[in-house]
């Protein structure tokens, strides 16, 4: 349903946003990751960057996890909707983080498990009280599958509505979702799953080892080189959500800010889907996470911080925002040495 | 003069702000370097982070050097005043990541060769036209290495006078200057120049070797175990400068963040006159310079971006100012448990 509506980024507009910064009164290339960061958003935005990013939202998709069953988690699913509390009360690391930037907060209810409060920053696209324990069972039906692709999309559109953002960081809640998208990553990369799980928040030995159980049963019924059937046996609601927001940001050409491991997770699903889709996306964050790092490379990003964060909900990404400021602002703000009237001493010395 | 009126941090204050940082609504260490900060800056105001770091500053210091004779460096000394007038009329790199950081941006004239223009956010404290070619002579007298380190210090009450900032970044102009910084620091770490030595802003293999002959021939008049020694040899006016700065800021309790590789240099010198002043520096960003990494290993300090910068101008510390404000924010607006009333299943799950 996305396939055809998302347009490549523009190499042309990345071209000419080169041969702008190339002129600028500095040595060539001395700004490193954000002369490339300019040029990045120049090709999405298929024109030059933006003068400023002032308008920045937070969008975390929050869902649950049957195969918390099996013990592959530090914590209970409880915990999903208590965080999703703390977004909508004001008083999480991503609050803090997002004032800091200036940037407003959403959350997706895709798949919590509990009924959650009416909030007006807390869009219901509710599918399911969580996935199945995929240990056992599929997660997900085809349906459910579909539906949070369009929740995803959805709730970009209601973003947009409320707040018309020029950069969009994109991060998740939901107890478990480390074994979600180590299983997609696994899959997706064919990989063996002892080289992608990772302690998540804070599992200890046994945990992972529990992990990898769940993980190689749910993959012993998926067909890797399809990404629906990887969705639908051990997908998560929130990490599908991620992906149609990712596919609907794509289509609107609004840079996209990857937080950690999972929303990770969900752009390889979109690039399964559209792979255009990842020439909008910027990785914000490494986590720690191990499988972090393969699945950036199979999307072929570098990440801009690395913090050694460890918590999700967009934490990552969000203190990314500065950046993509920083080099819109560059772009526009500085001179070249004609524009300057400087002697060309510095390019030509 | 300065050793007795710089308090070393506190490390109680240090030891409570972990305590808080511990019972707050999320994994225990999950914000990794954020609650690292936070906790550096506790130490630094011997009290809680600031809740908000919105009053920031850069302060540049400009000079020139003598041993751009000897072919150094990629760019002519014109360049250094150039650069100086880019920064006063607002187009340079610096002026873009301030802007977009809402910080104000003050320049001090500490030894640049050539007049500059009157200008108010420009502090004129001249002490001589650049350094003597260190390769031939002591690039300074006694009188003019305490003169700089003075300049350091007015330039920073100057500055708080203005604007009363709660975080400084540092940074520097000066052509030639990554050759009189590897020079401080191969003597200060007591090193092979051959592994300090980098291309600065873009120098080339013959450069490296005279940079290389250059550095040989200060250094053969050095006694690497006295910094006065050091500076009054090899060292510069905009290097001395920054060191008095430091060493000003650290006596004030203000966060002081370290740009590149230059800007550690000035941090070994002030290490060396006033230890405890180096708990008050944060290294905002990793430069390419090869020094950089021994400089800073020798500071015992970490720096908290990776961007491939080598431009200076403190530049890669202007980045950095989202996250000083992001870790004090997180301290003062996420909850404890105690304080949130969330289930205590994430302490204790």
């Amino acid at each position: 349903m996305f396939q055809h509506s998302i347009q490549p980024v523009s190499h042309d507009a990345a071209r000419q946003a080169r041969e702008r910064l190339d002129h600028l009164t500095k040595p060539v290339g001395s700004l490193g990751r954000i002369e490339d960061l300019a040029e990045r958003l120049a090709s999405i935005h298929g024109d030059a960057p933006l003068a400023r990013y002032d308008r920045r939202c937070v969008l975390i998709f929050a869902g649950d996890h049957g195969v918390v069953a099996q013990g592959v988690s530090a914590y209970p699913s409880e915990v999903t909707p208590q965080m999703v509390g703390a977004f909508l009360a004001g008083f999480a690391a991503i609050n803090a983080f997002a004032r800091s930037a200036g940037a407003q907060v959403f959350v997706v209810n895709v798949g919590v498990a509990s009924p959650l409060p009416v909030h007006n920053a807390l869009f219901d696209l509710h599918i399911a009280n969580g996935t199945r324990d995929f240990s056992l069972e599929s997660a997900l039906t085809d349906e459910e599958v579909d539906a949070a692709l369009a929740a995803g999309a959805r709730a970009v559109t209601r973003m947009c509505a409320l707040h018309d953002p020029q950069v969009v960081a994109l991060g998740e809640m939901g107890i478990g979702n480390t074994t979600s998208a180590a299983a997609i990553v696994t899959a997706l990369i064919d990989a063996d799953a002892r080289d992608v799980v990772g302690r998540g928040t804070g599992v200890d030995d046994a945990g992972i080892a529990r992990k990898l159980a769940a993980i190689d049963a749910g993959l012993a019924r998926v067909d890797r080189t399809d990404w629906r059937s990887v969705a639908r046996e051990v997908g998560g609601l929130e990490i599908l959500g991620l992906t149609g927001a990712i596919l609907e940001l794509a289509r609107l050409r609004i840079p996209i800010l990857l937080d950690g491991f999972i929303v990770s997770a969900a752009a390889l699903v979109a690039s399964r889907i559209a792979p255009a889709s990842i020439g909008y996306c910027i990785a914000a964050h490494r986590s720690h996470e191990r499988g972090h790092v393969l699945a950036l490379r199979a999307l072929d990003l570098v990440p801009l911080l690395e913090l050694d964060l460890r918590l999700g909900e967009a934490s990552g990404a969000a203190l990314a925002f500065g950046l993509i400021d920083a080099a819109g602002r560059m772009y526009h703000e500085m001179k070249t040495f004609a524009e300057a009237g400087v002697a060309t001493a510095l390019e030509t010395a």
